[in-house]
């Protein structure tokens, strides 16, 4: 097996990744926690935290036991796909899981003391916040890097898998990221926002105490949730999505280089660049620093160093990198740098739709005045109507990727550049984790001071942090929803490859298919082989008529589209359920418990954390049953063109049902900062109750519908390619 | 050329129809209009209804004028398209204006002839109100055929177009209908909902003063909009759908039989059955009667009866309607019974989903008990998670009426089998729009007396219609919905057929093109004609590449579905601005115009009236001229299979959102009732109120937005079809 050195600056970048968040750990935990009051509190939000985690770990270890008896028996019964596969699914999961784990405990252990720090300057809590937020930034790429280093070699050194089978088989792992991912986003998301919601509309609107105030029942609940959904969640979404972007890419470069002697270059470009991406991350976190007296603009600016300065270091790294490894294929650059420049136009126009500095989001403001129900229309229209900046920016990005990369006359070769755009957009986690991660830390940082009631200056200063992390957010959040489109695309491609795997494998075994011994021209089983191997994805197209006039395919699309629907249904529905049985718990407990309004008597935190916790596990298993199985049904139904077809209709739909609800959602918190701020009327106004009104419906569409869409899309993605073997051997029409 | 006399059938049933709808006219006006307050508000009314339609006339004859002027410069200086193409487009238009037009007037020369009729009994009410909704029925059905019937005859008889040719020309006529009825659908749509919304915001919920009360600003315009867009919408939207249909599956025949000798049957197949329709439905209608006391259970019994009547008089008909026209091809009337399940299995799941009978409307009802948030949030998830029924059984439908007819052998029949089935499900349209029409007479009839202070059993009684109405309504909705994806997908291979006769017509003028060349494997002009006139859409498919790897069809497809959500929030941000604007006024008198609570100074109508049209003109714009824009802007970059790419992602997003925000709308609409009958708290509760933002949070979405998306996805899908040879001819990538 050929070997080129260049690989182990993967392995060797995710080390350095893992021991710099190391360091910054125990950075971190240096720093004082505050006072007693300071440290209980944390202290309940990190057992409550800890303690949802390990009943949501329960759930999914039992799901991901029954999904791979389901790939064991495909792989060793039915042989229709690679003796790893369900291996490779669980360290998937693993690992997904370990990053969201590492990183909440990061961000427990930095609430307290943001706050504590806060009392000192506001430098001094971006300091301890970024720093917990680079760990989580720094641990999942890292993971992610090094999962992927050894299960690479594993498979291919060690198991002499050739590239194409290796890299096809690695998206098993990938699918078990994705699947933990979504039991992440979609549990944390419920937990998170039941707790948000039920504590905003009884607590604000009904009682009319301030956020995060002890007195409401539902407070810890809400602070616990931001752990297990923004934290945890955000970081088993981002594992999934970095290494999703890398394996796809792999397995588009071993079938674009096939037979060439560039083969294993092109297989192992996208970690390398992830590897600069890492180093170049490292080095702009230690960028952010400003003066003692730092304003708010000064650290937006100190952020953006960061960011920006890591940016430039891996497009002049990745210049040469390309051009050391696929010296013939230089406009692969050109992919890098349009996924770039994509990404930060999805990010400008977030910020453009949500912040309240802009138009759409002051008109949600001002139809306030007219009550909840303009509101309401206001954000929903706002939303829809945002996603057009984005779709043509991916739409864009999409024609000159494949263009840059050589499509037009290669298209293999296209494809291959749309994934390495998505894993240059992505190279720059590291530290866009970090600016993302931080926001809340901070946001429980003055949770924290909320209730051990410092000073009002520390949550003032904890909320400019918060505030900030919404500008740097709304980049990340671009970066993300855009990858996950060209990723998918990626995926797209990757699974004609494992349908190839597969029908290679059956072949082999003596299988006889009729349309393709029509399309090769020969019934010799070695010369169909043959062709089998050097097919051009026009080719396979051409076999399963993967076209839009099949109606196959045609139905697919319409299920994949309906999926995106169903499933946020599915996930708001239950966001709705639970708040509202807490909206009842904390009323009934602000009736029942006497003296608990004039903070004499204490709340009863453990039974509002109870029904968020009930809240989310049951309503996870349902959206993630159905998101294994719709693609496995569909393929044993409708075959290969049903598969593609839904996972275009799902990619199409479920890329803009996203974007419109995370727009929808962030333009209706910010229309209500806007009006607290002392717009149209202010805190306790009725256009005030009207944007509570908004800003509690955009939750579950922000938080959790929203960004588990992105999930979805690849989850379905994977479990295809993971499914082709069987697929391709059995189905109905 | 060839002749059938069967062919004469379409126009003799369309007169008999049309024939029907003035006797049910003559008829009517006999009834008394009661009382001269009840004339006088009936007149306000109708004058108000006439003077909005005139305004929006306008508007459309300007965009006409210059859509006409665009078609002349294509087909006479560029010569990519038939010279017809602009006077067909202009007599779709017209004719859809028309049947809107006369069934408004039906529809408000009926309403305090109801009302006053209702002071008798039911039954009688209910002969006034289903009177005035068949006439509408009738007369957009019998307009649609007869104008068919006519095009037809002039440019295969006169003009001497040959089969394919006509079919297709035809088309730029349905092209004229959906705009007009985009428009209609548009503007009526946001004219009457900022009425709806602007009236119950203020009037029930602050005022505390019940519908339709006179002492209400916004009631005439409330019951103006009830007109324009509740009727004179679904008319134009109807009669669109209705003639999209026939003018798909006739283009279609021609294709699929081409050069047999059934081709002339198979295009006039699609009006034969719409004939049988025609008369079945004038059959049906007669069946509606009962007895003088009845029940709304006997009212209910005896609309069924019409329904059912005609739809079993149907099916026996087409069954030798096909036998005798193509009786080899006998399967296609597994087609037809496919198409009439499928819209049932709809309607049902719109009923559950969305009548107060059933667990999901309930469910919505019940979060209103924790406030307008989780009233929202239960209706939003409702509504997505109702998509998948429809989408399965269309899903299946399109597979089955593929098969049935044909297709898993010669796919093109298939495609014929599935237009069918859409003719097949709107065959009854006679009598379903019947049934769908009249709920808007009892509902105007309701305003009407409770304007005129009549005894409150009359408004009983036009509530007990409205609702009866609500039911078979629900019918209605699944059978055009249904029809709408069946067309479109019918419209995407009639696209196809386009693109070939553009593509003879310009080899025929001499144009090269390499990939023809290659794929004809000849360069010889007669040849490649040749292969142009015997290419099978799987030939198409591969000679433009339109798979699911290209990424011309990939971004086609996020295009086509970011359209329609585009598309729906630009219409419902109309509605919200015109509501909030209507609120506004109707606060101000309130408050400026001394003794109007009281019922001592009367309000200024006339203001609202002008606020919801200034409202509806100015937004219709900007949707129309994109929907019109779309398809030529993605054809002239992107080529034919970007084109499909868009049509597809339209159609599958389209789709679904549509009944997303039907149900949706109409499940908040039930609660809202299901809550004032007195459940949770009833009218004036806080519950109530979290009722009524539900309710108007839906309206746009159900009455505005929804239904304008059906019109959407088949006039790109005509636009795309009217320019396929300018888009042949002329493209970047």
């Amino acid at each position: 097996m050929e070997f080129n050195w260049i690989f182990i600056s993967a392995p060797l970048a995710a080390a350095l990744a893992l021991l710099f968040s190391y360091i910054f750990y125990k950075q971190i935990i240096k720093y004082p926690e505050g006072t007693e009051k300071m440290k209980e509190i944390a202290e309940a939000v990190r057992i409550g935290a800890k303690a949802y985690l390990k009943r949501q770990y329960v759930i999914v270890a039992i799901f991901f036991i029954l999904t791979s008896l389901l790939l064991v028996f495909l792989s060793f019964v039915l042989r229709v796909q690679s003796r790893w596969t369900a291996f490779a699914f669980l360290t998937g999961g693993f690992f997904s899981a370990l990053s969201g784990y590492l990183g909440m405990m990061a961000a427990t252990a930095s609430s307290a003391r943001t706050a504590n720090a806060a009392k000192d300057s506001l430098n001094r809590a971006l300091r301890v916040a970024f720093r917990a937020g680079s760990i989580m930034g720094l641990v999942v790429v890292g993971l992610g890097l090094i999962d992927i280093s050894i299960w690479f070699s594993v498979l291919h050194y060690l198991v002499k898998y050739d590239l194409r089978l290796t890299t096809v088989t690695l998206l098993s792992f990938g699918m078990g990221a994705s699947l933990q991912a979504l039991f992440a986003r979609v549990g944390g998301g419920i937990f998170t926002k039941a707790a948000d919601v039920g504590a905003d509309l009884v607590g604000k609107i009904e009682a009319g105490i301030p956020e995060d105030d002890p007195r409401n029942p539902a407070v810890i609940a809400d602070n616990v949730g931001d752990n297990v959904g923004d934290v945890a969640g955000m970081g088993a979404d981002l594992y999934e999505s970095y290494t999703g972007s890398i394996l796809s890419s792999a397995a588009l470069g071993a079938s674009a280089f096939y037979a060439s002697k560039y083969t294993l270059n092109a297989v192992i470009l996208p970690m390398v660049i992830a590897a600069i991406g890492m180093v170049a991350s490292i080095i702009g976190i230690f960028l952010v620093k400003s003066r003692e007296e730092a304003t708010q603009k000064n650290l937006l600016n100190a952020l953006n160093r960061g960011i920006y300065g890591a940016s430039i270091l891996i497009l002049i790294a990745t210049f040469f990198a390309i051009k050391l490894l696929l010296p013939g294929n230089i406009g692969i650059f050109g992919s890098v740098i349009t996924g770039l420049i994509v990404g930060l136009i999805i990010g400008k126009s977030t910020e453009y739709y949500t912040s309240s500095s802009y138009n759409p989001t002051k008109y949600i403001a001002s139809q306030s005045l007219t009550g909840p129900a303009t509101t309401i229309l206001a954000g929903l229209s706002t939303g829809m109507i945002s996603t057009y900046i984005p779709v043509f920016a991916v739409a864009t990005g999409i024609i000159v990727a494949f263009w840059a990369a050589g499509g037009f006359l290669t298209p293999i070769l296209g494809l291959y550049g749309i994934g390495i755009a998505a894993v240059g957009m992505l190279s720059t986690l590291g530290i866009t984790l970090a600016t993302d991660a931080y926001g809340p830390v901070a946001d429980n940082a003055g949770g924290n001071a909320q209730m051990s009631d410092l000073p009002p200056e520390v949550r003032k200063k904890t909320d400019a942090l918060d505030a900030l992390g919404n500008t740097t957010a709304a980049t990340g959040k671009g970066f993300a929803i855009g990858s996950a489109a060209l990723t998918a695309l990626a995926l797209l491609a990757a699974y004609i490859e494992e349908v190839r795997g597969g029908l290679l494998r059956l072949v082999g075994n003596g299988w006889q298919f009729s349309d393709i011994v029509k399309a090769a021209g020969t019934n010799n089983t070695e010369n169909i082989l043959q062709w089998l191997h050097h097919a051009t994805i026009a080719d396979f197209m051409r076999l399963f008529a993967v076209n839009l006039m099949n109606p196959k395919v045609i139905v697919g699309i319409f299920i994949g589209a309906m999926m995106t629907f169903l499933f946020s249904g599915l996930a708001i529905k239950a966001v709705g359920k639970a708040a509202s049985q807490m909206v009842e718990e904390v009323r009934r407990q602000f009736k029942e418990i006497k003296g608990l309004l004039q903070g004499k008597a204490k709340p009863d935190y453990a039974t509002c954390v109870k029904i968020s916790t009930r809240g989310a596990q049951k309503a996870m298993i349902l959206p993630a049953t159905s998101a294994v199985l719709a693609p496995i049904i569909t393929g044993l139904i409708l075959g290969v063109s049903g598969v593609m077809g839904l996972l275009i209709g799902a990619l199409g739909s479920g890329f803009i049902m996203a974007i419109f609800m995370a727009n929808a959602g962030g333009a209706w918190d910010n229309a209500k900062k806007f009006i607290e701020e002392g717009n149209y009327g202010g805190k306790g106004s009725d256009p005030h109750k009207a944007g509570v009104v908004g800003d509690t419906v955009g939750d579950p569409l922000k938080d959790t519908a929203g960004p588990s869409l992105n999930i979805l899309i690849k989850l379905m993605s994977m479990v295809s390619v993971v499914v082709a073997g069987l697929v391709v051997a059995y189905h109905l029409l």
